[in-house]
């Protein structure tokens, strides 16, 4: 019985490459957060410290901020898919790679109701995210692509119910027929191909989770999860897979009966902690798991 | 010689309190985050531990609660002041009240095109803010009102010079004609009156402070913020002065030559920290400088 | 090929849980922040919106807060079991739990030189973790404990090398025979047993991280991190494997050569991003891979 | 009437200045976050954009590193003193300097019982602070100097209660006579003079307010301060005065009632928001109050 090196990977995160196009008078900026990790055999480096096999982090940055310049960062996944096929197509010791992408949305400012061509706001609070994976080289090299949002702050102020649960000697919870669902939704899903219109499949699948979760009559959270990410693959069929991770953001109904007012859903406050949390996947039954695509090394979670 | 009391107040601090206005089936939505601070004589309280002049942290919230219930909070300036005219005008030893009130926007989810009555998604990174303080009981009672926004996150691609400043034995930067200027703005601004159409001023600054950074040619920071504040003050008769904090964030230009490329303003590198932070205000030399309005008990800061 | 239910699970996150035990004068206090997670098949609540097999997350929070009165909150590893074991056992539709929790550490102030009864100040940056995850009913039941540290901030200011690392068209970081090293250490590692004197193994692999890393002459800090996996399996045969993330905080020697001074490892700028990111693992050889003790549902990252 | 620049400043915030003293093998850490701001009259910097009266922040930032390098940095508030007045008397259009510095303490590893040359765990929650102020040159030069801390995190478990306070139409609080009294302090006090042992009188100030804090048989968080802050004064004639801002951060016994479990002040809710806020002073009545050493420009707060 031994002592041995399992799954590793090292990178460098969080590169914020703020790229403008200015080709021209028009410009468009890209804001993006960049982190790589790149995979392989470095049991070397771990195990004697010789560093021969391992390409710096310092030079991985480098690399991120070279095709930042040099390439057309349309889209994140494109910039992804490029990145991690670099890393393992031309690094010798490089088996994989996983891109991770965040990238934060701008508008034009508004001058006299024309979008102004160099100066611009930040838009809403959701980020757009992807996650690339690349793993082997040559013929046998495989790629995933998991894109998503996160940080989508969404609240319905009724057409939410939450009755008929189990009860055992714990249960305090009254039951409601109508309350306030609000959450802060994180979104991810796997493409089936890695050659997309990513914009627009990214615009159609935003917009598909936001009509659901406000046209589903809810009866619970897990079920407006269930019905928005069943009606992504309804409609996107480059989809394998949904994962959605959703706080249940409480907002209770403030007790106002003390003090001789009535209450009827109007005041609520808003709790910070603790919340529930609900994480629930939609699948097609004839998909395979491709877990790679979604961890890192298994179980870095 | 004798060791006193100097100035405090004490208060309840951040109530999240969400209002949903459902009259009608096209429910409307506020949503904020409320403060309290209370001044008076409050010596008994610090010096002997006897309380029966303290209305606790715990009766505020509930008056704010209440509050949000029995009023109309169309605007945060009238609910605050109308809370803060409430703790001095109903509460005997109270002398002055400071509200201090976030709010978060929120816009309709559009389904097939329309907006829906009962959900939302959260809109945009700024915040409007108000502080509202109110001083003295009856005749001689007095009121300020200080609105204003943060978080409005900036940038202009290009249009920002820097060059022709003071150089000591420090000094290592390269002028420039052509930058990247970002921030993160924080503006305030005090009104001469207690009586408004509040949320038409508030849009109208919000919309000036867009279009001044936008369309300014830039030979600073300090000289955009003021013509910002100017502008508002232009433009606006019942703005006695107007505070800007405006981290420089800066987007440092990536040396590429090292790789062979080069690098004409097109790729950046967003830093965290160190960032120059720039303070500046704008008044009208008739103005009396109300610090009461400003702060909270003289260097609580 | 239809479109179904995948991995999902649910639960009650961030109860922040504090635990006074006052039998003598002298209070002992526990302060933890409880996060439970409950799996099973959950179809109808999702599909048909049926709840009746859903034990909501008010009643988990219910339950872990009655349980924190009813027992000994001796070892948060042991309170972790037993809540996880309680849901599986007691409740039946849920065929697996895991309950998580943070653990923040007090020292009693000290009174002229005595440590006080009942006042405490908060020590440390670091937080004790523990995930625990029970799955299966009566004889077949499983369980796993990962216990672990976060926020554990550590800096050597020499015994750091980095030289002799692959170099490629990208590559423009100079060799250091000297350098900073620093980082904020994330180690979880997954016991063999579920019966254990925790609190002992604990501090005891907390010793063991924070010696190796002040003592091995670093070659990367790959090879600090795995001397300090491979020292903690060494000495503690009840730990299964290791994994160790830790940020290389990046410590830049400041140029200080054009105002004419040299700086031979004496000031440096503590830079906040990008940073680089080492991920490893120690396993033993002959130890199966158990992943379901780490990750929560496969691919829930 | 006219439209005119109003108070203003501006610096460098928040560099992250690591010095490594390696005069033996024994090597010494200071870790650091120092911001600057000047001030004087820099009107056509705004006006018209003349950069040329303006020294830049990327200077105020070399200066910072270089005055690291030069100097023995054994106390922050003789470094901020040294940086203030390098500003005021050595550029030309500066007449005040406020410079910023926040502390973070590391404790030397141990091993083998005896701490590490060279390898370093950071210590504690607590930050130390100071603010130094410097206005005017050459005879007319002052300089004030108010150190603090924040982030100190306390509770006590018994010893605090709360009863006799003012009751209004809504009040429902309930009076008690033992609870959880938590906060996480803000302390910082005016210093008379510009030349002492700093390090010894910040080590006795903060133990000073953490035995006040511990024995103080609280009536209420204002008078634990009170006495914290009075205590402080007692005993340091060289300290003006003190000001204390203390989130009173509430602790719920959890009604376990409805579980059939009785709950005497064992098991708590720490909740986040809202919590109390109590900000208060305690000063020498015959000093005079320097609203300078503490603010800014008055009003930005």
């Amino acid at each position: 019985m031994g002592i041995v090196l399992g799954p590793n990977q090292y990178g460098k995160a969080e590169n914020r490459v703020v790229r403008i196009y200015r080709d021209s008078l028009r410009h468009e900026i890209r804001d993006l957060n960049v982190s790589s990790a790149l995979r392989g055999d470095f049991t070397d480096a771990h195990v004697s410290g010789d560093q021969s096999r391992v390409l710096p982090t310092d030079t991985q940055k480098n690399t991120i901020y070279a095709y930042a310049k040099q390439m057309d960062i349309d889209e994140i996944e494109h910039y992804a898919l490029t990145l991690g096929r670099h890393f393992v197509d031309d690094v010798g010791p490089v088996e994989g790679a996983r891109i991770e992408i965040e990238e934060y949305a701008w508008d034009r400012i508004r001058v006299d109701g024309h979008e102004h061509d160099h100066s611009f706001v930040r838009r809403g609070s959701d980020v757009h995210t992807t996650v690339v994976t690349v793993e082997g080289k040559g013929e046998s090299q495989r790629a995933w692509v998991v894109s998503g949002l996160k940080d989508l702050v969404l609240l319905k102020s009724t057409g939410s119910e939450f009755w008929g649960y189990l009860k055992d000697d714990y249960t305090t919870l009254q039951e409601t027929h109508d309350r306030v669902m609000a959450t802060s939704l994180v979104a991810r899903w796997r493409y089936r191909t890695v050659d997309l219109d990513w914009a627009k499949a990214y615009a159609d699948i935003r917009q598909i989770l936001l009509e659901k979760f406000a046209t589903v009559h809810s009866l619970a959270l897990q079920q407006t999860l269930y019905e928005m990410g069943r009606s992504v693959l309804d409609s996107h069929a480059e989809v394998a897979e949904i994962k959605l991770s959703a706080p249940n953001k409480h907002h209770f109904v403030v007790d106002l009966s003390p003090l001789g007012l009535d209450n009827p859903n109007e005041v609520f406050h808003a709790d910070d902690r603790p919340y529930g949390l609900i994480e629930t996947s939609v699948i097609r039954d004839d998909a395979p798991s491709s877990p790679q695509a979604w961890g890192t090394v298994p179980g870095f979670c």
